[in-house]
């Protein structure tokens, strides 16, 4: 008989492992720290956040810890061109808020997080968890930059 | 003899084969339309050019179409909380300017691009072209949402 060096059974083609490869990595395999601001911090403020963390996306929650909006670097430049003062106004004027919020949770596929932040054309989804269903608590931040990580370990990984 | 459906020869791993297939994928695969400011502009129409072509960078022209800087949402929220008036300030004060710039071109590997945006912690790339190998035109931009696109795509290749 030939040698079987070099064959392997698998019953799919390459195409099909490699999308069966995408389909695994999940969130939590990527994620970042969240990085939340109360919602009566002052627009300002949450401008200095951003730049102290150096993130693109902070999620602003309630007096309870529960998630009630998102504010984007997008929104803040807006906020910037205005003529409000920024050290007044609180972000909850400003911030997208619930329920109009795209969230994902740490078991989701990274691929349908992707597709998510295509289609909102959004740079950033919150981690969230929730013991009631109605409320929400951040756990984490997933982003382009999270996914463009995960790009990276697929070239990377023989 | 025994039915060979299902076996296939290619002496590689599926792991290897995922590789090679991000492998091959190149900016122009993927880049989109660069949208572009003159260094006379002043920071205010640069926010506003952000806002109405609806990107997060822009690239900075000189007079013969040369680039010459870089300017992200970050630094004109840096320049929009600053006590200067955004009218008359122009461009060419707060930019990232030649030569700290990364740039690619057309034919580099998306898996490359990925790698310079994570690890110079920026957005996007312009994608150049150069005829005298100094001064180099805009033909392109890829940001951090076509590397998600790519991802998106390998998933759905089957």
């Amino acid at each position: 008989a030939r040698p079987r060096v070099g064959y392997f059974y698998t019953g799919k083609s390459g195409k099909q492992l490699l999308a069966e490869k995408v389909m695994k990595l999940t969130v939590k395999q990527y994620q970042s720290i969240p990085v939340v601001v109360k919602e009566s911090s002052s627009v300002y403020d949450a401008i200095c956040t951003m730049f102290l963390e150096d993130v693109g996306t902070l999620f602003v929650v309630d007096e309870s810890s529960s998630l009630v909006g998102i504010l984007s670097r997008k929104d803040l430049l807006r906020a910037s061109l205005g003529k409000q003062v920024l050290e007044t106004v609180p972000v909850n004027i400003i911030m997208t808020r619930m329920p109009n919020l795209t969230i994902c949770y740490k078991d989701d596929l990274i691929i349908d997080v992707a597709k998510k932040l295509i289609e909102k054309q959004i740079d950033a989804l919150p981690v969230v968890k929730s013991s009631d269903g109605t409320s929400y608590e951040v756990v984490g931040r997933i982003t382009k930059t999270n996914i463009t990580k995960a790009l990276v370990d697929l070239a990377n990984d023989e």
